[in-house]
C-alpha cells in the first residue's frame, strides 16, 4: 500500500487538498498536521468578527474538526512538523505526546504565512496586537469591548485561548487606537474599530494606503476614510509603541500620538523556513518555488497557499500573492493530482477586493508601475463613470483604471473603486486579462446593460474606450 | 467635396455614429433624419419613469437636440425617410415642408424596431398600451395616476404628445391591469405598475417568463413576482382585449379577467421595410443583414441598432439581438469607419440583465436549447451558492447556470439570478465566452474574493467546478 498523502497545515490549502484527494481516491490515507487549534477558518472574515457583524468565532470555520474527520481525513491538531527528511520521505512531528516520525508518499507544504511585526519595538505590550488567526481576533474584540458587556466564558469553542481573551476583556477599553500599516488589514480594521467608541489613527509608511491598488483607488479610499472619521498619517513610519505594561502611545517622525491600543498590520511573511536545508527551494520572494502543478523543486512534494509562489497570469513568472482563493484552488488541484489525475493549478492574476466602510475597491494584474518593472511599456488611464444609468436612482461614481501594453495593446491590469457594485466589476477585467485580450477586444465586449445595474457603457468599457483611443494616437 | 454621411434614425445607433464621425472628421457634413420628436432617449429607462422613480421624461434623454446641433450634426426631426434610391444615392424624405431629396455619400440605416401588437384585437381601446417610446411612457403614467395628482401641463418638453397625456390623465385610474407578454417589458412593467394601487396580472403564452433567460432563472423570477403580489397566468394566450371605448377585460383560454388597462409587450419587430426593393438585403430574422463592419450587402450602406443583424460571438452566424449597448457600440464603430478608419463592430453575445423587484438576473451566449439548435452538444448545470461569504451579513443565494460544449469543453453561455450583485456577475461569463474559454479555464479564473462581496469561490466558479466535473465523467 502507498505511503499516505500528508499535508502540513490545516487551513484552506491543506484541507482543500486533503478533501479533494479523499473524494477522488477514497482508499488513500490522508493525514493533515496542524500546529495550532484552529483549522479551516476564514482569515478574511476576522475584521468583521472584531467589528461585531459576525457574532461567533465558530461562524468563521468552514469545516469543524468533526466534519473533517467525517471526510476520512486523519486530522492531527497541535502537531507541528519540525523537519522533513526528503531522502527517507519522513517527517519529524512534535505533538502533545512527544516527537514522532511520519512517513509520506506525496507531501503538501501548506504552512501559511505569519504577521510581520519587527522591527517595531513595543509589540509585546498589553494592548498591542497583530491580526492573524482567530485567537488574536477574539483577544482584540475582548480588548475593545466594555468589560460590563462581555462574558469571556461565552466565547465559544474550547480551543480558543481563553486566558488571553479573559485578560483583554478585563481591561478598560481604549479611547484611541493606532493602526500601523494601511494595507488590507489596516483599512478593514479601521472600519472594524470605528464601530467602537474609539479615535482611530491609521499610519502608513508610504504615501498611500492600499499600495497594491494604485494611487487612483487609494486617493478615493483615503478621502472616504477621513469622511468616516479615521485620522490618516501618511508617509510616516511608526518607530516605536510606547508604554509600561500597556500601550500608551506611538512615536513617529519625532512626534507622539497618545493611544491605548496598537494594531500592527505591516505585512505577512511566508512560513517557509521548514524547507531550508532540503532540496525544496524557495523563490526570490522567500516563498516556496513551485511549477504549474504546484510541485516544488523536489518530485512529489507540493506547496500551496500563503507559503508558496505561483505563476503570474501576465508575466508568466513566479510571484508571491498570498490570497484566499489561490490557496483553495491550488490545494484542490494538488488533491486531484496526488489522487492520480495531474491537474494544473492555474495562474494568479493578483485579483483582490477590499471594503472600506461604504466604498468597494478591486484590482487585478499589473498596475502601471508593476508593468513597467516587469518590462512592459505600459499606458494607463483612469476614468470615472456612473455605476448605473445616470437617470436611475443610486448611480454612484465609479473610477476604473486600465493598464495596457503600448506595443501590443494587451491588457495588463486594472483597478476599480466606487460605492455601487464596484468590486465585483473587477472580475470582468480579471477574466479579460487571463484570456490575454487586447484593449480593443475589451472595448468591444458585449456586457450587460440595464439601468438599475449598469449604464449602456459599463465603467469598464468606458475606460477601455478611452485607453484604446490613447493607444491609437 | 464628399457627399454627406447620412443616418436614418436619431436614437442610439444613429447619433453614436453621427457624433463619432464628426469627432473624427470635423469637416464631414453629417445629417440625421428622425421621423419623430424624440432623439437619443433611453428606452430601457421608461419602465422606471412609469414607476415614478425617474421624475421627468427629459431625464431619459442622453442628449438634447441643442447638444446634438452643438456637435455639428444637422439633426432634422419630423423627417421620415420613405425611399432609398441606391443607384443615384439619394433619399426621399417627407418632412413638415413636403417631400425633399437628399443625396448621401455614406448611409447608415438605424431605424430601430417597433412594438408588435397583432394579432390581439382590442389594442386600440382606451387603456390599452404598448411601451415603446417616450410618448407611450408619458401616457401610461398619466393613465395610472390619480387625476387629482397629475398636472398634464407639467409634463415637460414641448414635443411630447400632450393631447394623449391629457386624455389619459383625465381617466379614473384602473383597479387592475393585464400585462400581455412576460419578456423584459412585461416583467419590468409588472414591477413599475405594482407601485400603484393596482392588481397586476401577467400573461405569458409560454410556460415561463423571460424565455431568453432559461427556466432556471425564470422559476426564481416567477416565485419572486408572486411574492410581490403579481398574479401570473403562464402557458396561456390572451386572445382579445375587451371593452367598448375603454378596456374592460382580457379573454384567454375561454376565461375572462376583468381589468381596466392592458399593456401589450409581446415583442418587437425591426423597422426594415425601407430597404425592400433595394439591393440592401434582410437576413432570416427580417432585420437588415450586415457584415463585421456593419456594412450591408451594398457597399457604403451600413445598418446598426434594433433594425440590423449582427454576428453572434459563439456561433459566428448572423443573429438579431436588439439591445442598447449593441446599438451604441455598432453606431460608434460605423462613425469611425465612415470617417476613414475601417473599424470592426464586434460580435454580440446576447448579454442582458433585468430587474424584477429585488431580484436581479443576467444571461449571455447560448443556453442549452439554443446551443443544441446551433449544432453544439451542450451540457448544462445549475448551482446555487452564496453571493458573499456565508458568515457575512447579506449573503443571498445566487443561482448560476453554465452551458459548455460536451466535445470541446468550450463555454457557450450562462445565466444568473439572485438578489445581491447577481446581474453584474454575468459580465464575467460574457467575457470568458467572448474569449473562447473552456470551462476548465473558467474554473481556474482568479476572481476577487472578499467576504462582503464574494465567497472564496464566486458562484460563477462554483458552477464552473461542477460543470467541469460533469464534463470529465
Amino acid at each position: 500500500m502507498a505511503e499516505p498523502f500528508v499535508a502540513i497545515g490545516g487551513d484552506a490549502a491543506g484541507l482543500s487538498a486533503a478533501s479533494k484527494c479523499r473524494r477522488e481516491d477514497p482508499n488513500r490515507e490522508v493525514i493533515v498536521f496542524e500546529k495550532g487549534s484552529w483549522v479551516s477558518y476564514a482569515h478574511c472574515g476576522t475584521p468583521y468578527y472584531v467589528k461585531g457583524e459576525i457574532e461567533d468565532l465558530t461562524d468563521l470555520l468552514s469545516l469543524r474538526p468533526d466534519e473533517i474527520e467525517e471526510r476520512g481525513i486523519d486530522l492531527r491538531r497541535h502537531h507541528e512538523v519540525v523537519g522533513i527528511n526528503t531522502t527517507e520521505q519522513v517527517l519529524r512531528v512534535e505533538g502533545p505526546d512527544g516527537t514522532v516520525e511520519q512517513p509520506y508518499g506525496d507531501l503538501l507544504i501548506a504552512t501559511g504565512a505569519r504577521a510581520v511585526t519587527d522591527p517595531i519595538p513595543g509589540c509585546d505590550l498589553d494592548g498591542a496586537f497583530t491580526l492573524h488567526g482567530l485567537d488574536s481576533a477574539a483577544a482584540i474584540r475582548a480588548h475593545v469591548t466594555d468589560p460590563d458587556e462581555i462574558d469571556p466564558e461565552a466565547v465559544d469553542e474550547s480551543f480558543v485561548d481563553r486566558d488571553r481573551v479573559r485578560r483583554n476583556a478585563s481591561m478598560a477599553p481604549p479611547d484611541a487606537v493606532a493602526i500601523v500599516g494601511g494595507g488590507y488589514v489596516g483599512v478593514e480594521m479601521a472600519e472594524a474599530l470605528s464601530a467602537y467608541d474609539l479615535d482611530v489613527h491609521l499610519f502608513q509608511r508610504g504615501d498611500h494606503v492600499l499600495p497594491a491598488f494604485g494611487a487612483a483607488v487609494a486617493e478615493e479610499v483615503e478621502d472616504h476614510l477621513r469622511k468616516r472619521g479615521v485620522e490618516l498619517h501618511l508617509g510616516t513610519e511608526v518607530e516605536r509603541i510606547d508604554g509600561d505594561d500597556r500601550v500608551s502611545g506611538v512615536e513617529h517622525a519625532g512626534r507622539r500620538v497618545d493611544v491605548e491600543m496598537a494594531l500592527v498590520g505591516i505585512g505577512i511573511a511566508p512560513n517557509a523556513e521548514l524547507v531550508d536545508g532540503t532540496p525544496i527551494e524557495r523563490g526570490d520572494s522567500g516563498a516556496i518555488a513551485t511549477d504549474e502543478y504546484a510541485e516544488t523543486t523536489l518530485d512529489g512534494v507540493y506547496a500551496a497557499g500563503d507559503c508558496a509562489e505561483a505563476i503570474h497570469a501576465v508575466t508568466g513568472a513566479p510571484t508571491w500573492v498570498p490570497l484566499g482563493l489561490t490557496a483553495n484552488r491550488v490545494g484542490r488541484a494538488v488533491g486531484t493530482t496526488v489522487a492520480g489525475d495531474r491537474t494544473p493549478v492555474g495562474a494568479v492574476a493578483g485579483t483582490a477586493a477590499v471594503k472600506a466602510f461604504e466604498l468597494e475597491a478591486g484590482r487585478t494584474g499589473l498596475l502601471e508601475d508593476e508593468a513597467r518593472e516587469a518590462g512592459f511599456d505600459p499606458m494607463s488611464t483612469t476614468i470615472t463613470a456612473g455605476s448605473r444609468s445616470g437617470y436611475y436612482p443610486g448611480a454612484e461614481p465609479t473610477s476604473v483604471t486600465l493598464v495596457a501594453d503600448g506595443g501590443s495593446g494587451r491588457l495588463l491590469g486594472g483597478s476599480i473603486v466606487g460605492k455601487d457594485r464596484a468590486a465585483v466589476r473587477i472580475d470582468t477585467v480579471a477574466t479579460a486579462l487571463e484570456a490575454g485580450m487586447t484593449i480593443d477586444e475589451v472595448e468591444r465586449l458585449d456586457l450587460a446593460y440595464a439601468p438599475p445595474f449598469s449604464p449602456v457603457w459599463d465603467p469598464v468599457l468606458v475606460a477601455a474606450k478611452v485607453l484604446a483611443g490613447e493607444l491609437a494616437e
